[in-house]
């Protein structure tokens, strides 16, 4: 299964993509789209859904999964956020994937195990899970990762779960 | 010239589309787009932004106008309303219409004259200027009237602004 992962932003938009066989997993790819404030927002905008749109073409994902974000102060960031993710989840849709959000919490939760991870530790075992020569950079990428990863451990324990109620039957 | 403008939302996003010939201003259409929250957010994202392209194609605008907000409180909403946003700008983008901004301030400017307009004097005003039977219904739609004729005011301002620069030559 190939895993799309996202951390949504319109300067830096991060995304992590990986293949899950098993218990095995492997990055195929990470990185972030990035805007510049010299362009237009519209232009930014449109640049975040092509963006999607040519990897989710090159590496054809089963699934995607997106950061949901609460800002407790700043609502012109969360409007501007709120923007590119907007048009996100709308190239995940015209590319009949279905998109599931994770907090910051679920996130740590999923990848550390504890939902008081700090960012460092999150992008340390990032590194150990997907046996990387060094922690990916920019930070956004390496969240991007994260988020995929705290998808395929919820998809593994609703397999799990499925399996035994199904063996309960 | 044919103006559309945008009072973007998610649960009710106004639309409102005028003619303009010299100081006439007539109104083509006016309404919301309509997505509830039994929806997921990504199905509501794709019908505001369906919902928007199927408005282009049926009154091919010249020229798109759509309001800034700018939340004090609430970042949730600020998100949900930014999502909403994104994908109206990329629908226009998609339309290859320039995106014109304008905040609540200087929609009741362009429409009442001056910015302490109350909401109920900016939507009579809208009533009077497009020569309507009553107050267009809901809100919204009044509302995204009120952002097309701002704009055609810009408008007319920029071109006689141009025309005089001209002159001055």
């Amino acid at each position: 299964m190939i895993i799309l992962g996202v951390d949504p932003g319109i300067a830096e938009c991060g995304y992590g993509i990986i293949h899950v066989k098993g218990s095995k997993r492997k990055c195929l790819v990470c990185g972030v789209l990035r805007t510049y404030s010299t362009q237009t927002p519209t232009e930014r905008l449109k640049e975040i859904y092509t963006g999607m749109i040519n990897l989710i073409e090159e590496f054809s994902p089963d699934t995607a999964a997106i950061e949901s974000l609460f800002f407790s102060k700043n609502t012109k960031t969360a409007m501007q956020v709120g923007q590119a993710k907007g048009v996100i989840m709308l190239a995940l849709a015209h590319s009949h994937l279905d998109v599931f959000e994770y907090t910051p919490l679920q996130v740590k939760q999923g990848v550390c195990g504890y939902g008081s991870a700090s960012k460092d530790q999150v992008q340390k075992m990032v590194q150990r899970i997907l046996n990387l020569s060094k922690i990916p950079k920019p930070n956004d990428a390496a969240d991007a990762l994260a988020v995929s990863l705290c998808h395929s451990q919820s998809l593994q324990i609703k397999t799990k779960l499925h399996n035994e109620c199904g063996g309960w039957k």
